[in-house]
């Protein structure tokens, strides 16, 4: 994170970075205007959060984890927030998850899709999945049902960030297990996640990513336990009640 | 409000509208990348506030139009946003009240200032302030401090909707009465403010028009009562219990 000048003490370092990154999307045609609002609203949230990581999002984000390392077949999806804001990291979690990345946009357009794959690929990705798009979520219109067969077409455990509200209910409808990073516990895609993340992007691919790492050598009973013990309501709930509230648990 | 095909009907039908006219904005070189990052954040808010004119927001609407009515040179200042979701909304405040308008940009181009006082004279506006910059705000950067002298240079009351934190504060610093309007209680502008308008923005300014049309009549002294009994710190406080708990009062 040293693409922009911020000096490292500046109180909202941080967040100039992470509002740096979205800006160059949107020079780099990766992110869209609807993007940048979404941002600001992500900004809102994470400003009463605290702009930090609570215990349930961090116990969600372990849980995420356990999910991807049972999946037979794990895919992460990729939109032009999540490839401006933290492009090496889900190349980094894919490498250690053994999961496939896939492009997967709200808006559609073959230069936004190709733009996107060029960027996780200056970022160290290997296979991009995405451009293929022979397979549809069913219950979608035309463009925003279009999916990989092979990618999230297939895949049992999808991570999908800052997902739209329709599509990450109609994943949900087709029985996938779907792990969702939204800052906002009220929106439809938190609520229709098998594990909500309630934190912002730049902490939880990371926080993510380092799970899988000390979950690598448990045993498949051991991480069948952690996702057991999950509790979505009570993970949702005590991400309400910190930002509401601004404390939890 | 019919610039855009949405069925009234629809549950989101003036989050709907408000967003369209933002991204109308940004194709007309009104609105500016952090202007959609800004419009986010007051969504957010808004949806935790119920998108509803809180009875503290609606107190402090009515003051404003008090300090309106008893300014001897009030001006109202536009920026992208603002002018891109309220134009004629502000030209009817300014008829109103007599107040004058100015442009006032955190990011000030010549092209985005032309853009946005030729948006206000499609919208009725008749004179517009902000081209002449032959005044300063004290202690702020260069292209920031930039004011019309017979604007707010010499202002004793500005309503600043939407207006940057730093700018607010120098401009409270100069002693102007600062009517400012923000869906962050908690923001440095409204902190900053003598009156804070914790209310969206679309709500508020034809409520501080009707406001003035309700006062325009009463004496100086019942204006002066008014302004005397607002409590700026009650009102900050009643809008974040507002945000963080969803109730109020």
């Amino acid at each position: 994170m040293t693409d922009v000048e911020v000096p490292e003490s500046h109180p909202r370092y941080e967040s100039l970075l992470t509002r740096h990154r979205i800006e160059e999307g949107v020079e780099k045609g990766i992110t869209s205007k609807q993007g940048l609002i979404a941002q600001g609203r992500g900004e809102a949230f994470d400003y009463l959060l605290g702009e930090r990581t609570i215990p349930s999002a961090r116990e969600a984000e372990r849980v995420a984890a356990a999910y991807l390392l049972l999946a037979e077949h794990p895919v992460l999806s990729v939109n032009g927030n999540v490839a401006a804001l933290c492009p090496g990291e889900m190349v980094e979690l894919a490498e250690a998850s053994g999961a496939a990345l896939e492009v997967n946009l709200f808006n559609r357009t073959p230069e936004r899709m190709q733009a996107i794959v060029d960027h996780l690929r200056e970022h160290g990705a290997e296979e991009v999945l995405g451009l293929t798009a022979d397979g549809r979520i069913p219950n979608l219109d035309h463009e925003r049902a279009k999916v990989d067969r092979e990618g999230i077409g297939t895949a049992d455990v999808v991570l999908v960030p800052l997902e739209d509200g329709d599509r990450a209910e109609a994943l949900a409808a087709m029985g996938k297990t779907e792990l969702v990073v939204d800052l906002n516990p009220m929106s439809r895609s938190a609520r229709s996640a098998t594990v909500p993340i309630v934190d912002n992007i730049v902490r939880a691919v990371p926080n993510v990513t380092e799970s899988v790492r000390e979950l690598r050598d448990a045993s498949r009973q051991e991480l069948e336990a952690i996702v057991e013990a999950f509790d979505r309501e009570a993970a949702l709930a005590a991400a309400e009640r910190a930002i509401r509230e601004g404390g939890e648990e």
